[in-house]
């Protein structure tokens, strides 16, 4: 472990928050630890991307060490964060030792809500992983794969009948890509399945999609959609999911293809550190992003809920990424002895939201946009945000690719074990 | 199932040879289905750079939906085969209906060879799926992670040793690669463990490595091997492999990753079909790939043992191909009424070994070459037998990437289930 400075900054998390948190850290007078159970930052906006076969994992994901290897004064530690014993100031993992910290900063985000109903979770995966987009990327190839073969109508139906659960943007943004998927297999590649017999239902409970965006851009959407022939349901909650079953508005729907989509909750930070949670599982910070009732403890991201100044701010990369880099700056003029008692301000770039070639809607403040030109600013801004040239690179190809020919280049059933 | 001709020819495997051949069967006056237990071809030669988190599995695969999609008198089949009806003229498998078929070619290929112990592959996985090469990195991967965690000297020197059975050009590659990545990993990432505690082992049961190849040429090789900082074992068969830990030469060998890449096996042909098997386990077949003894069954690649002319030949994807591509245009001019009884020809391109950046071997008959010219060869033929423009760019950009900067795109430890 390195020893530079005696003063020890332990980030838990290697999302947006802790990454840009720990990146701001690189070279200041103190020993940086950053602990994620994986190895890599995830650039989760274009994980359904990696569901529809359209990029493959690595294009969106950057080792931890390849970013921070660099810094010499930073640490990245691979383990499974368990618990955090605020007496002795050590974070709990796993398998390993405690680690020590002299300041604590928590930038674990959030994980799929199922609503109190855990055991669905085994039927409707969520797509906050690469193992969760492989495995609906998976599911859905052998879909269609198996509609090719069988010769029972009912069972094709079934398998042609893809459900997504929860119209906000990954749900959107997930319909909006299956039916191009779908469309494209079944006119160019497969021999006995017409386009017309997919069948792409969005569940919605609210009375309408993408609810946090304005309703003309909402309209706009759910008219795209629908000209794609998905099938979008509005004020229909789930009641159920089973193998190979969803019940939602009363009606059992059979399908071999489930994805949930309906919101998070934050990770278990609340319960780690003994304190009452707020709304969606978060912990109360002050606007510098203290933890309340805490002096060494910082929350950042999806599992912060700031008190005034704004807060709480929506579960969003960018306010992750705005509130690691205010963090690393905070506690990097800190070691250095000058000190910034300004709160977390966030600055807000806008939001948006794809549903296909051509078609996407952006909204900034009172700006809006939809369309071919929405289309291209999403595609530019998150080629843009990538972490590096190569994977710009690599992204544009795959996209433009796809763009001139329609084809994927990750249409890969993995091998069956 | 497409009905044009009313003759139909089944392939079994979409490998080098199946493909090769369906290829060539398209628009012919036939009905074809190919039968595969993947969706897609797998550029094998490069499965290597899988596992040392170079490329993506979608860099090397190519669904075979795509490259036949547009052949409509092409089906495809995903289905696993596990025997033959040749009575009855019916493909059998696993989960679906037996498919008929008039002709029959088998193109199956070969499994890895455990030399009559199995057991080993649970604790030694080879080098034949896109999920082999997946499992492999992710265990070199995580030795690293948990050696620069653990204060144990003995765990972690069993983390940093990697063992590799079989010194032919599959296991150079995976030594040479193993050995750039650890140094690179080891001088840029890792804050813990210093480069000379790698240990890299490639044991070789035989005298040498790269026994195929001219004497000068496997000199050089393992010149460059020891060079890197492997430690080549020749005349070291493994006598055993338990869990992290391998017997070879009467030693005792702890060891966190063994790779196996010491030979393979043909598919189980000659007990689908009956017939005594020749050396390795293959088919005896006439020079035309007629398999002996049946009127309407041909047997190409790694599966089948040519009698005569020049047979049989080594399990090179360069013999598979050519067979595939010699049967299809046979078959193509029989079913438009011609015929050509001309034997299989094998062509040589020469044969090829990458040791690491800038050194290579490349021997065609007596031309033999070494070093960076050969890598740059090597480099070049590769990229131009990949399928299509968008896999040569992907993968050209990676390799000029790591090329320049000695970093690895898919550096990607998998979510832990």
């Amino acid at each position: 472990m390195p020893q530079v400075g005696g003063h020890r900054i332990v980030i838990v998390g290697g999302g947006f928050g802790g990454l840009a948190c720990a990146s701001k850290l690189g070279g200041a007078p103190v020993d940086v630890s950053l602990i994620d159970k994986r190895n890599h930052n995830l650039f989760q906006p274009l994980l359904y991307q990696i569901a529809t076969a359209i990029l493959s994992p690595a294009d969106i994901s950057e080792p931890l060490r390849r970013t921070l290897g660099k810094k010499r004064n930073i640490d990245v530690v691979m383990a499974e964060v368990v618990g955090i014993d605020a007496q002795r100031k050590a974070v709990l993992t796993r398998d390993g030792a405690p680690v020590e910290y002299d300041t604590l900063v928590i930038a674990t985000g959030s994980v799929d809500n199922y609503l109190g109903h855990d055991e669905w979770k085994q039927h409707a995966p969520g797509l906050k992983t690469n193992r969760d987009a492989r495995q609906v990327r998976e599911t859905l190839l052998l879909a269609f794969e198996r509609a090719e073969l069988t010769l029972d109508p009912e069972e094709r139906r079934k398998l042609l009948t893809f459900v997504i659960v929860g119209g906000g943007p990954t749900g959107v943004e997930l319909a909006g890509a299956i039916a191009e998927l779908g469309v494209f297999l079944l006119q160019r590649d497969f021999r006995n399945i017409a386009p017309k017999e997919l069948n792409i239902i969005l569940l919605e409970a609210g009375p309408g999609i993408l609810s946090g965006f304005d309703e003309k851009l909402a309209q706009y959407a759910l008219r795209r959609l629908e000209a794609r022939g998905v099938d979008v349901r509005v004020n229909t909650p789930v009641e159920a999911i089973a193998a190979e079953e969803v019940t939602a508005g009363g009606e059992k729907i059979p399908t071999a293809c489930v994805i949930w989509g309906a919101g998070v909750r934050a990770t278990p930070v609340a319960e780690w550190l003994g304190v009452e949670p707020q709304r969606g599982g978060r912990v109360a910070v002050a606007p510098d992003l203290g933890a309340i009732g805490f002096e060494d403890i910082y929350v950042l991201g999806d599992a912060a809920s700031v008190q005034g100044e704004g807060g709480p701010f929506p579960a969003l990369a960018q306010v992750a990424k705005q509130q690691g880099q205010y963090l690393g700056r905070k506690l990097r003029l800190s070691a250095e002895g000058r000190h910034d008692d300004a709160p977390f301000r966030f600055r807000n770039r806008g939001i948006t939201a794809v549903i296909g070639r051509n078609a996407a809607v952006f909204q900034s403040g009172r700006f809006k946009l939809t369309g071919r030109l929405a289309w291209w600013l999403w595609a530019i801004v998150h080629v843009y945000l990538l972490v590096n040239f190569e994977k710009r690179l690599l992204v544009s190809v795959q996209w433009i690719w796809t763009f001139l020919t329609g084809q994927r280049n990750a249409r890969l059933i993995d091998d069956r074990s």
